[in-house]
Order: C-alpha cells, then sequence, then structure tokens
C-alpha cells in the first residue's frame, strides 16, 4: 500500500512542540510501516516566529496566524502543545468544530474545561486525545481507555508528580525538607515558584482527568480535595522507615458503592507495594479493577521528549484509527542478524568456592583481569577449610565472563564449578529527571 | 448512535471461553460506550457440547462444526482460547484468510507460527491481534504496538513467569528450591510436572514474542536462549540478599548496533530497579526506548479472568478500530455523586507528641476506641520528658479518625496538634495467583 502524506499542525513550538516535530522527522518511517501514512508538520502557531530556538523549525512552518491551520482543509490533525487556558481553549473548540482532530498536552485545560472540548469533538465529529496530559510518556489514558474497557476499574492510585516524589526520596537519604526542595529547584525538577507542585494542585488537576476516565463521570479539579508535602517532617520519613513503609504523596481515586472520591494527600505506601518502588522523579500508577486485579504503570512523568512521544502516540491512534483500521498487520518489518554469543555486555555475579589459602584471591582476580573483566564489590564467606566468593564485576561481555571462569575452575584452589548470573542494575535514568 | 450488533464465536469453551463470554455479556453496556457496538457470542467451538461446565453456554451456542463458524458471514470476529498447535493453527488461518478477523489467547502459536498467521491475515485483509498470548491482562503489546510507536524501543526486560517468580519470592523467605515448588504446586501456581516454567521455556516462547513485537523482526522459539531455575540454590538467594539484590528469572531482550540478543535466565536484579518490585506470581515488563527512557508494567501475568480481560479488549481494539474509529470520544458517559466527606475507610498512621506519662497511652487508646478505630502497630519513641506515639491503626473512615484526633487533642497528656496520614498497603491480591 503507498503511504498516504498527511499534514499536520501544531499549536505552539516550544520544547514540546520542537520534540514532537523532530520525532515525527525522525521516525516517519516507523509510523509509515504503523499506520500506512506519513506525517508532516506544515504550520506551527506562534507568537513569535522569529524567535532564536534550540531547534529551528523548517522554512515556512511557524506562523502567528491561527487561521492558516483552521481554514487548511488538508491538515488532518493538530497538536496542542502551547499551554494555558485561553487563547488556547478557544483555537482548540475552533478546530474541533470544524472536524479537526485534537491531540491535547494541556493538563489544566483538559481538567478545567474538558465537558466543553468533548461537546465540540462531538459535534465536529472527530477525536479528541490527552495522553501527554498526564503523565507524560506513560501510556495510562489509552491503557484504561482501551486495555481495560471490561474490567471495572474501581480504584487508581497513582504517584503523579515527580517534583514531590524527588523530594520525599531525598528525605529517605536524610534531608530534610526544605534541603531536599532547594536540591529539587537546583537540579530543574522544581520550579523556582514550587507551589503548583508542593501543595499537590499539579496532582489533583491529573487526578480529575484519571478518575474522569477511570470512572466515566467528569471530575474537575474542584471535585479533587488535595494536601501537600509542605507539612512531611523528618519525623514522618523516619518513623515510616521503622516501620517498613515509605512517605509518598498518592493520589486516590475510589468508586465506593457507586459513590466517587478523588483526592491528593501524603500517605504511607508498605515497602511491598509497588508503588513504593517509585523513586526519585519518576511517575507511577496502579489501577485495581474486577478482571485485571491489578496493573501497575511506571515511568518517567514529565518532560520534553517524553511528553512529545505521547503526543505523537496520540496523533497516530488518531490517524491509524480513522478510516483504515489501526496498524499495519503484522509486527515484522525487517530481518534482523543475532548478536554473536558472547558479545553481549553484563555485570556479572559470580560465585567461586575456593580453599581458604594465602594468595587464592590473588590468582582469582589475575584470571578475571586476564580477560578484561574488573571486580565492582567482592564478599567472601568462610566455611570449613574453604571460602566462597562472592564477585560482581564491571559490564563485561559474556563470552570473556566464561572464559575467565573456565580458567578459574582450573585452578587448583577452586573445588566446585564456579557459576555466574546476569546482575541487573542499569536503570541509569530513574530520578534524573527530564532530559 | 444506534449500537450495531456484532455476533463473534469463540474457539474453545473451556476456563478462558467461559469467562470470555461472561465478560461480553457483563460488560456489553461499557463495550457499547467505547465502540458502539454491542458484541455478542453466537457459537463456540468445542469437542464436547455435552461436558458438564462450571459456567455454561446459553442453548444453541456450542458447536462440535467448525464450518459454522468459519462459514456464518454474520461472524465480525473469532477469539481463539483453545490453545494447541493443531488443528488450532488450521482454524485460525483458515479465518484469517476468508476474511474474519482474530484475537488468540495463544502463545505457542503465535511464537512458533506467526509468520504463516500473519500472512494469513494479511490475505484476508483483517486483523490478528494477539494481546492475551504474552502476560494476561498486562497491555504490552497494545503499549509497544500504538503507545511507543517513535520511541525506538532497544530493550525489554521482562519477569514474564508467574510460577518461578513466586518460586524465587518463597526462597527469599527461607524456603530451599525442592520446598518452594512443593508449595507453588500446593498452591496451583505450579503445574504437577513444572518442567515448562522451571525450565523458562514458558517465558522464552512470551520473549519471543515480545522482541518480535518490540524490534519489528520475527523471533521465533528456536532464537531464544533460554537457562532455567533448577540450578538456584539457598546460596545464590542469600549472597543475592546480602549485596542488596534479589534473584529473578529475567527475560532480556536487547538490540545492539542492528543486531539482536534474546535469552531468558536468571539474574541478580538490584532492589532499586522495578523488576525487583515484582513478588509473587506476578509479571513485570520493563521497556526501555530513546524517546520514554524506560516504562514499566505490572500485573497478574495469568488467570482465567486476566486473560479473557485481554481477549476481550483484543475483540474491542478489532471492532472499534475497524472502520468506525475507535472509542466514543468523551470519556464521560454517566454522574456520580462524591462520596461523603469522612466516610472513604483506610488504615491509618497517626503521630501523636504526649507526656512520657503512666495512663497516657490507655487515654488515648480509648478515643480511639470510642471512635471505633482499632489499632493494628504501635512505636513509642521517648524524648525530653515526652513521647512520640507512632499508631498504624486498621482500616476505618477518616472521619471516625479525624474525630478521635480532635479528642485526643483535648487530653491534658497532648503536647502537639497530632497528624494523620493515609496508608497503602492492601494489595490483597499480589502473589495469590490465578483465580
Amino acid at each position: 500500500m503507498a503511504a498516504v502524506d498527511v499534514p499536520v499542525a501544531l499549536l505552539g513550538y516550544g520544547t514540546v512542540g520542537s520534540a514532537v516535530d523532530r520525532l515525527l522527522r525522525d521516525s516517519a518511517d516507523d509510523i509509515e510501516r504503523a499506520t500506512g501514512h506519513r506525517l508532516r508538520v506544515v504550520k506551527a502557531l506562534v507568537r513569535d516566529p522569529a524567535k532564536e530556538r534550540a531547534f529551528p523549525a523548517a522554512p515556512g512552518i511557524l506562523t502567528t496566524d491561527f487561521t492558516e491551520i483552521r481554514d487548511d482543509p488538508s491538515i488532518g490533525v493538530v497538536a496542542e502543545v502551547m499551554g494555558g487556558i485561553e487563547p488556547t481553549g478557544g483555537y482548540v473548540l475552533d478546530l474541533l468544530r470544524g472536524g479537526k482532530p485534537v491531540v491535547s498536552a494541556n493538563k489544566q485545560l483538559i481538567a478545567r474545561r474538558g465537558g466543553e472540548l468533548f461537546a465540540g469533538a462531538a459535534a465536529g465529529g472527530v477525536q479528541l486525545r490527552f495522553e501527554a496530559s498526564v503523565c507524560a510518556a506513560i501510556p495510562v489514558i489509552k491503557v484504561l481507555r482501551e486495555a481495560l474497557v471490561v474490567s471495572n476499574v474501581h480504584r487508581v492510585l497513582g504517584i503523579v508528580n515527580g517534583t514531590t516524589n524527588f523530594i520525599l526520596t531525598e528525605m529517605e537519604q536524610g534531608k530534610g525538607y526544605a534541603e531536599a526542595l532547594a536540591e529539587a529547584q537546583r537540579l530543574g525538577f522544581a520550579e523556582p515558584d514550587p507551589t503548583e507542585d508542593v501543595t499537590g494542585a499539579d496532582a489533583a488537576a491529573k487526578m480529575a482527568i484519571l478518575a474522569t476516565v477511570a470512572f466515566g463521570s467528569r471530575m474537575t479539579l474542584a471535585d479533587v480535595e488535595h494536601e501537600g508535602i509542605e507539612g512531611i517532617t523528618t519525623a514522618h520519613v523516619t518513623a515510616a522507615r521503622e516501620m517498613d513503609m515509605a512517605v509518598r504523596l498518592v493520589g486516590a481515586a475510589t468508586l465506593v458503592d457507586g459513590k466517587v472520591d478523588v483526592r491528593v494527600s501524603p500517605a504511607l505506601v508498605d515497602r511491598h507495594h509497588p508503588l513504593a518502588a517509585v523513586e526519585g522523579a519518576f511517575n507511577g500508577i496502579m489501577l485495581q479493577g474486577d478482571a485485571i486485579r491489578e496493573i501497575t504503570l511506571e515511568g518517567p512523568g514529565a518532560g520534553g521528549i517524553e511528553t512529545a512521544s505521547a503526543v505523537v502516540a496520540d496523533m497516530v491512534s488518531v490517524i491509524g484509527t480513522t478510516g483504515t483500521g489501526f496498524l499495519q498487520n503484522d509486527p515484522v518489518w525487517r530481518v534482523l542478524e543475532r548478536l554473536p554469543a558472547g558479545e553481549l555486555r553484563s555485570p556479572f555475579y559470580l560465585q567461586i568456592d575456593v580453599d581458604d589459602r594465602a594468595g587464592v584471591l590473588a590468582h582469582v582476580a589475575e584470571r578475571l583481569a586476564a580477560h578484561g573483566v574488573s571486580v565492582a564489590r567482592l564478599i567472601q564467606h568462610l566455611s570449613d577449610g574453604g571460602a566462597t566468593l562472592h564477585v560482581v564485576t564491571h559490564e563485561a561481555p559474556s563470552g570473556a565472563v566464561s572464559a575467565a571462569l573456565a580458567d578459574i575452575e582450573e585452578l587448583p584452589e577452586t573445588r566446585t564449578k564456579p557459576s555466574a548470573l546476569r546482575v541487573i542494575s542499569d536503570r541509569g535514568v530513574a530520578g534524573l529527571g527530564w532530559s
């Protein structure tokens, strides 16, 4: 099937808008494979086209005239990435009523004026999608609306604000509230005026949207009671730890006997609860329902490229579900070679039983070094004349580790065949915030 | 818009098949709201219609004649929930080539004969969906194919076998391998012959499907190296704990310089890694990509109703994306009352500063009891003539807790205004396996 060219437009060309433009360009082939269409930004509404931009738009794209987008019948979908309530809301409404599908990353707009906007979409017979308005790249809206249609979700628990989660995680490391907040500001996780985040207001808007989608009943910001983390002290954090719990700012939307309760407040979360594992600036949402029991989604809840990724996914969903049905059928589009055996790099854990003799550690270390395997951590356990070495290596190709272990097995001091397990610790990204 | 009636059929009417039938009946209104269609099972292929069933089908539904399904032009989608490779594969191919969309829950069929089946779907111009074939209700296929289209996923890490994860979690509690396996068998998490699970073969089939979808290149079972957990000893588990890690059976699909590596083996996972938080019979999958950094999904990876939920979601996706575009636009379809303030029940953590005097604990406990709030745990910290009581209550309405705290604040021994935080510990479902 020949690709169908689909001109698209942006309202706004800031961090998110320019990232959407780049993603559409860089991933044009991926999108064509998924939908049979090529999406291409033809217009982007901005206040000042002459402004210096880190990622400039192609010539002729930027415009200050909204009607160039509204009145261009070739434009198949518009992404609203300008933020704010007005004039944004008026633009979106105009587009929807005029029959243009819109994708919005605007939490406040959806939470406050959702009723009006969806009525406009219905009048225009087009879709309004809003994945990027809640928790950036975490696809919780799609999962709630398309995967959990029959699961009677009755509770949504969410850590939906990365700033406060970063602060609380820092407090667990021993910092006081003020110090943790200052650190968050220094790293760019918190605004100079952090009110919106630390009071729970930002989380409340997100929970209003999540509750609306989960329960099918309109919730606005005014329906969400919220309390922030300003009152959380080291004493709370310490007490929580003693009881094997963690302090988290939790949004909870609950359906009880057909009545709904949506709130945001600090809570103590059991260490074995999936939400306690959400650390740093990450977000996590647990959906509880009859047929699914519980499904938890975790990931970066903010960031330009992450938000842009959700915007593009929504644009693809609009294009992919309008007329043609979603997606090419076969998930396969290329033939990849297999990585040769032994080349996959990873840190490894090694367990080596040896005689407890002088020099044995040096022999083991030499054999590892000879194959380029370096030791990150070592623990030694003694038992009846022998010792067990527990070694964690730095990243190394599995082939080198196997070869080193074969050499070590030949040592006269080695008692049994050494064993190796891969080690998985390489997030390297949690808590680093939005890039 | 008037609902469009869509007759559907099932291949198989066992645990999953009958659950699909029930879910379609119980959730007919939800599905109509999402798609504008009412899905209704009109035929189900079985070997023996007379067999006693826990959830019998309606009269006239069960048939032994495949052609009654294949040749009925009114049937809009067929769910394959019978399992096995033949005659199942032949049936599915026949349906697809004949222009009937198919949804399959059959991991082995998709992993082994995916190429042939997708070619059949292309020939028939219909969709083949397979969400339920991997990790039951966890919507990882939809997320990979529809939400992460532009994120260049280059690594998939998964705990995709609940049986082995349950065994490893039990070993962390001090059980040996044989004892943990016996416990898993007693609870129904492991088969009498556990080979498929403990050798990693089951996980390998799932990783073949996930790698295929993530990287767009066909992987079959033969492409996945796998090693099971039979060699894992208490020594591994203990050493892992000492190093603040956990032993997990991890599937890893990695794209390195355009080459792919897919494997399943036991690994040590850092305690702060999201996969270390996957406990009991649950599954978890981390997707790492350029635009999203990492997104983790966790939930029950098996079970009749959970699998049925994924099957129905796929049927809804087929129906909802064929012709009409996905989903009603507005997520709102009803008006829910708000739960009256103070009625939401939860366990609470209370922090109460009191004078360190005889009888004070009794006074506090009395006030709590007077409002029906009972104490689950209590820790007392002493400091300069005072004491801080850290109390965790059993579940109670927040109104009762507030009233009790107001009373406690009036006690002469109380030094400062007591504070309360909700406690979140109520999974109550993880590790309980498939219901």
